[in-house]
């Protein structure tokens, strides 16, 4: 293992330990109790919360809200077009495992006895794939859950006096390329890694998913090591700026952005 | 039925034979070889269109090209949530149908001869729906086909010497409320039409589809012909705005915006 | 464009503005509470009208009825065979698209409120198909409703005393082949044709749908003319054709069948 | 179990040991190699071979060919309409185990080797169904199973002077029904079976199939022996119809109709 | 037709009536209400029976129970893996054959009023193949079922007083090779087999299923007479194995193996 | 956090770093390279490994050979029935996303340069399901692996002189139990964790996988480094107990077991 330290080891210039520049844009649609587009470099996901009241019949009677996610990669989010899951007439496996992910991720940060007898789904659809899709979705859809239960609450439709969501969540890649930890990978740097890390950690910096595989190479426990203190530097930043896209609230409702400096 | 000059009849403030505003972003993502938002009012639809060599298997041999073109709605377009295609296993009826129109609209205007033997498909989504998503889809489709024609004839994918598209190709919703034969529904209006009809028009102004249908009443001969002539009228006003918008030319291959006065 | 007057152009020697032999087989099926064949020459229909009481959930309380239809063809309706929807388990887009059409030209002359809370489901299958399978299958369609309309009114399953049915309703499909506007297309014109058109009118000659496609070029409004005059003549004659057949009325309840002369 | 000479036993006033009347319309349709309307009583199946040259890929370079038979109900083929297995999205159970006996049945009449590597598809589609559904399919496939071969060594597509249709064979259902065993059971005598048993037989009078299930009732040797004997005298007589559709030959390939006294 | 008592024609040494080596172990999984591996020769089949309280809705009301099958083959249970049904989207004709054969079988000996409205639901999973694996899904399934009744006597879920199943019921394969009718047929055999025929039969004797079918020539009677007595014969033993596995009954729960001498 | 030495916390009195007792059986099945009946305690899995010669179209001309899994859990693997993923018609998120990790699992150890243009497939089916029926599949899959790689260097199939397993692989379940780590978690704790990881880890002790997921309440670090400690011990005896496994080597092929102590 190389120090993250080594200078100008990534074709975009950044530092081992720097995020891409990130974008949050809320309200980017008029539809949808909350919507954020949001970017990682050129990965572009539009995330939208949808509430309605009332749960899954599973649920129904215990009192308790449920959140749910689905993600999804328009076909040429990608450099070559793939066929649409609605054309094959089945939802793959990785969005399949992309969507609970999400999902779990935000039911970590939210009372679902606080939220009621109420749902909330978190539709992530990838506009153009650049690496860590998923992580955007996850951080970019917590700034559209906060909006949804934020329009319920004004609605009444969630009791108010009670904390719905307990802490804020965001994710980030990590990786180890050519020896050396990166934080926030791009495709070309994905594909190469000898390990990849997918980090989801709450506002108050403690971890809700810990993702590491082995692509190339098996990893020790000092890699691990390394690659979760990037993690969890990186997340920091984008905690404080889903904060920051959370304060702005102009009167009019038209859309705001909150970008990294 | 009532004259179409009949003033302030649409929640809007438009006139009956006025378009909403209209806007054409070029160059909308980096992927595709052609990617185009449109915006009819609030209706928002991606359409990117993806270049391929080669022809499906039953074409093959025959030296012409093929163009087909997909349209589907992301979950929450709507104001209520709709489930996936993806997540249902089947795509819709309408689904079916409008991607059958797009596709056919474009191939009114291509020499496939002229293509050769490559594929270009036109995937279009609808980010947000306000009506007249197929009419909207359509338009934005013609330009991003413009560009990836433009792409494979500067890459020498198609040979040089012949015109591949023939003509251009825009489409504009006209419907006839409380009697008023008006132009470019959006969905407020759509569901209390009488008649609605779909006219796909070339920029010599001849037409390539005519849809019409009785939702509530049938329709006779003078109300066909007074929605014909508003959405000629329409169709020129969008063939110009595409025009623009293909006119210009940034070296840097930023996004360029064309829209309505 | 060529005067559609213009002798021995069609390959079965029929004039321009001359519809198929037509014929409609009342009570085809001892099952189902309408059932026809219908054939617009070579072209065969099986047309079964099914009377249920109540309707979807979507429209229960309403007071309403419902309407809808299924279109299908046998694997060999064609000239070479082509698989199941079954098998491949999926309908595809043509066939949604037929099946929207034959619900929604129905639901055009019927009032639901007088139909009452029942459903009638109209199965049209194509037992041989030689162009015009979407029109003979609307003009089939027709009379197996009324004769399901009939026997529940019959039955006392709809409330008497209102008229159910408002209008008929048929339709044909339209045509320019090398230049001359020609009614009735069968297979190896549809083909050849330059412009498409299906047109949907009811008994007292108002229209329900126009659905024009330029197939090969675009056409112009006086093409649009010629067609639309060529249709309303078509259709007339098989509203007349329609009546003829419900008139007809043989107390042992065995089939009837009204022929062109 | 009682007597099959027992009389009167039967709603439709035959005696236990007598066919319903069966009807053979050969040229049913003009589009298929061979179509045959078979009619069982109100059992009315449309039956359409089409050959091709080739065989399925995993049966290539074997210089055998291939028979397979798809069977399907319409949906108001039985008194209360069914929903589409193409609208489902799967094909069930009860059409795959017939599809496969139909196939079996057939496979077992035809030398394979003498038809080449080219394929005949049968496809069974049941207008109306009162009981015996199964049987009339196999009865009538097999004729136009003949038309299909004699068709195809017209064309010298199968090469002459071998025997490709080693033996005819035809089906019938029998069952017991309040201790008789009777023939060829309608819908209503079906539902009251204790035992009922599809049986397939050659023109030589050998057995294909023999499909016996208790429904109610287990069954013991003797009855089993009566339902064979009464299974082979009527498929004899079905085998005597179906050479007699085939013998008729008018050289304008008009349809022909065998029909039971 | 060859003697049945010809010596030494099979290639595991056994005589033309003798069956493979059987074993029945009872208790073989901790879940389920029943749960048996039932082995003839190298087939292996787990059988397990869930109870649910309850019945589908069609059959709510009835006072009936209701007792049905699945079958299905892991991929590799044979010498060449399948791909599995759930990754091909849909359960194959044979599966659903084989799985409603084994439903039917169950249903023959049980009282569905005696039972009171229960479902039991009994997997047949082949672990390994080897011919024979419908007949030794039955006779496992039947001793499942049988656990499965008496644990919820014990459980007083169904009501005391009444014998649930009225019988036993046990299958096996028979088949004419080289024209000689043999019993329990291996793999090897089953594919060589002229004839095949699987028979199902109460442990009083009675026919449940007889499905005789001629894979490569047809059969006469003397044939099907034959094949009937062995199987007949085979049953007997297997009905025997069955008793004696349930009379076995350890306080402890734990398994029990049934085996032929 | 509680420390791990905490005595007697365990339902089933097992310390907080004992694994269950650990049966691994080979050759269960005489089909298949290497078949594993692999116990984690109640948790039962079938392990099957197919080797076949060929790669898949994307992979061909690599040189490189394909190792892939599949996992899935039979209907009564679990204490209530599920529905079938065949019935249902297709695979669940849950079954794809372990699939997938079994697949990288394996493809972490395996030298695909040196297996050749050959493919491996491990159908990993749970025949009994009591918490960690992943990392059972893991740990029994790489048995499985190792006997279908020999069988192949037996028959030549794999080009001899080169190591094709780089490594052994194992898997264990951790979580925190009431605030304490633990070690293998059945289905009674996993339900109650609030952390829940999944390791997978080399025979030489790197990380091929750590999957941890929040379920009621974020962890810290050091909660994170102590269930990695666990992991780590618990694969060491893993590892231990394959490679005695595949010590065993009886002449006649006939099954082993090695068990935990």
């Amino acid at each position: 293992m190389t120090s993250p330290t080594t200078a100008s080891v990534r074709a975009d210039g950044r530092a081992a330990d720097e995020l891409r520049p990130i974008t949050i844009t809320r309200r980017f649609l008029s539809a949808g109790e909350g919507s954020v587009l949001v970017e990682f470099g050129n990965t572009k996901v539009l995330c939208v919360a949808s509430f309605t009241e009332g749960v899954p019949r599973w649920r129904k009677g215990s009192g308790e809200g449920w959140v749910t996610a689905e993600y999804s990669m328009l076909p040429r989010a990608t450099d070559s077009r793939s066929d649409r899951e609605s054309v094959r007439g089945k939802v793959g496996g990785r969005t399949h495992e992309i969507s609970r992910l999400i999902g779990r991720s935000l039911r970590a940060i939210i009372d679902v006895s606080a939220l009621g007898e109420n749902t909330i789904v978190l539709d992530c659809d990838v506009l153009q794939a650049d690496g860590g899709t998923r992580t955007a979705a996850i951080t970019g859809a917590y700034v559209a859950l906060a909006d949804a239960v934020d329009w319920a609450q004004g609605k009444r439709l969630i009791k108010p006096g009670r904390t719905v969501l307990t802490d804020s969540v965001a994710a980030v890649s990590v990786g180890i390329i050519d020896g050396v930890p990166m934080l926030d990978l791009p495709y070309v740097e994905d594909v190469r890694a000898e390990t990849d890390m997918n980090v989801v950690v709450t506002g108050s910096g403690t971890f809700v998913e810990v993702q590491g595989t082995a692509e190339h190479a098996p990893f020790d426990r000092a890699e691990l090591d390394a690659l979760l203190d990037l993690a969890v530097g990186g997340t920091a930043t984008l905690s404080a700026l889903q904060q920051a896209a959370l304060a702005a609230a102009p009167g009019d409702g038209s859309a705001t952005r909150a970008v990294t400096a």
